[in-house]
């Protein structure tokens, strides 16, 4: 595996994996009577948030304490980012404080990527979300929920998602989330069709290696996961809808739709869910709806990327480590 | 002992007490050298705060952290909650990102009680202050204050508090501290007396267990406490009051007035105080004030319910647990 | 040494060394398998920052979390600080709380010595920049950065900047990093030169213990390090400079200039840096310039400054204390 987390695209069959059976083992610590693994006593994983996003900020957070790291929170508003320092001396300041990882959030498309290629640190470079480009670790925890529900957690993944069928739904064309799932489920073999409004294609999708669909209902049957993108109220201005309600009428998943998936199936959400908007309630409260475990999932992967980048040859959770916390 | 801490009227006589003799052992950790107990390693702690109120958030941080629990800070200002995210839908992602215990602030009153009472959540609610409704650990703090003041810290509490005279002064329709003291201090057997501008009385208040008087200088003399509220100067409009002079006249407490109570009584203050405004610096200096002792008392309450809410079944303060800390 | 650290003109020689040694022991924890101490577990260290500085507070987070410490951020914007809450209450408030050290960053200069020597608290008080008057931690992160580059890690300081030659170049007027170097590097034996347009050298400069220049390329020659001070943009309006350019040309670092200084001197930046303004990105970018070595070591200063003002008496770093932390 590379040193930094960059791009799904960046992930071969085998590192994806890697990190979704770390994830199983990692999940396993939650069961535990002291949730907490000693791993990264000692290590430094600074939040460089850019944006705001308390939910992927909180996961990271509690991903990184609970494998023991100290963590750094840096909100980029009113730092001296702010007053013009370059992307490159906040790196360089970061890395001389000792920052063991860099989980970065930003509004531009590539800057983790500038990030991690620059030489600028030793550290690991996590993208948590770059502009419409990619979300990596979002990507994974969608995967890991599937594997989990469609073919069960102890299922080696050679043969599990491999001729899977997941729709995406919704503006495709500003959704990192998109973007990165396509990717990645791409290399686990799975077969990923896109249905989004004409105008919230991206340009170039053709090369994208999956289906583009405009026909919601006809997919549905044909579908083993259904994945709701979230509406950017502030992106959906008149120039491509109407109205929400025509919207929610032609791309939204409701009960009724629901009903046309195969019975096996499940709907997803990277959430903040808009209820009414893109999902119904019914739908969002259904026990198919995955969206409140893909964020228990969320810390699962978390806990295992940063594992892997940061924790070097040491076993992840062993009966060894086990004895060694306990002892603590 | 319920799940959760909402409301001061949901505690019991014994609750109250086994909250109040906790904390007097929890009180004794800060004179330890290590001033850290290992009873939560491994809990997270979320303060989900949708107001912000630096002072309580860092007394609930400062009694997480010192029982060896992780804390997680959640400012809802700028998050997706920010963006129209429910009340339900932050609190099934605080839940499956493993929260044990969620300390809420909220502007409106009743929100602790539906994040408690919905099943959205397993882990522990602890009510940070809810609108005008209710501060349950700012009673507790306050009663744990004035037992050590007037009673002394040994005292089982069967005996002391009952039958003492508690006057509170100030703006009662907006507080929630004076409304959780007035429900606990009855608990305790307390006798409390209201003493607030008519407008600022709430309707209702027939109802509650106390009585109302509009004249402080005629209570004064048999009062064992007096709880100064803070006066929140944007609601002290012409309607009420024609200058905050004319307040602090009537309604606030100085030298010549702390002159009225008898000698064991001490004045208390939630804090921050407006010096010279509902009490002079005469008085808040004074060594009856306890305003500094309740913010000291504060952390000591709120570790003693963090346990009390996740600790189970162990000692909080033994041989023991200390000698199991010394050795990590 | 004193119980606080407000102002680097109250060390005495002997305080600055036994610092900047400590230091030296510090800078080697990071070398280690856990880059951790034992030292500080227990003790809380507050953040209580009234202006934006996410630099200064991540420094000294790393570092009180690299001795163990408790890490609680204050930020007094929002709070009820900004209600009209006074110092003293704070203090009082925070001093209640158990805090054993407060890092205290203000925009009134004086402050930290007010909240210092008022009796308010009992903890020690850290200034992390108050006003245009001072930043000591920075002077002796500066010190400490001169000391290896031009002496040696290993050199007693007895010997090393007595005699050196620092020149400081900027707007010094509104400078507390200038004020502090000057007054630490006198303390050190060092001779040190202000270079400043005639319109920012501050009243009374004839009482500080150094020179004045009005010409940077008459001075550059025969320094050992040169101090570039970061531009305010905010401060240099028309009053001082016709445009930034003018202010580079005659004021800026740039590679000819560099090329002047002695070969063994050093470049000097407290960062952020405006590159193309006080110094280009050559100058930035060679190995001259110690901007990021002076992050790195503002970490093992300020893990300094918190051991020798909190620690008491065990040794900071000892065979022994990394074996009690080995077994931990």
């Amino acid at each position: 595996m590379q040193r930094h987390l960059i791009s799904a695209a960046d992930l071969t069959r085998d590192d994806a994996v890697l990190i979704l059976d770390t994830a199983e083992e990692m999940a396993r610590v939650a069961d535990r009577p002291i949730k907490k693994l000693p791993t990264l006593r000692g290590r430094t994983v600074v939040n460089l948030f850019f944006e705001d996003s308390t939910r992927t900020r909180i996961s990271f957070e509690a991903a990184a304490k609970r494998l023991s790291a100290d963590v750094i929170n840096f909100s980029a508003k009113g730092s001296s980012v702010s007053k013009g320092e370059s992307l490159k001396d906040t790196a360089l300041t970061l890395e001389a404080m000792g920052a063991d990882a860099v989980v970065i959030r930003h509004h531009a498309s590539g800057a983790p990527y500038r990030l991690a290629n620059s030489g600028w640190i030793d550290g690991a470079v996590v993208n948590a979300g770059d502009g419409t480009h990619e979300h990596p670790t979002q990507a994974l925890l969608d995967a890991f929920t599937m594997r989990r529900r469609l073919v069960g957690r102890d299922a080696g993944l050679g043969k599990d998602l491999a001729g899977r069928r997941i729709t995406i739904v919704g503006d495709v064309l500003h959704s990192r989330v998109a973007r990165s799932n396509v990717l990645l489920l791409h290399t686990l073999g799975a077969e990923v069709t896109l249905v989004a409004p004409p105008t919230l294609v991206p340009v170039g999708v053709e090369s994208w290696p999956c289906e583009v669909s405009y026909d919601l209902d006809a997919v549905l049957p044909k579908s083993d996961a259904v994945m709701m993108l979230r509406v950017q109220r502030e992106r959906m201005n008149a120039a491509f809808f109407p109205t929400e309600r025509e919207y929610a009428r032609r791309y939204g998943l409701d009960g009724d739709r629901m009903a046309k998936m195969p019975e096996h199936s499940v709907v997803m959400h990277p959430g903040p869910m808009n209820r009414g908007m893109e999902i119904t309630a019914e739908v969002a409260d259904s026990p198919r709806c995955t969206a409140v475990e893909q964020v228990a999932n969320g810390v699962s992967i978390r806990m295992a990327v940063l594992y892997l980048l940061l924790g070097g040859s040491e076993p992840a959770v062993t009966t060894n480590t086990a004895r060694t916390e306990e002892n603590k």
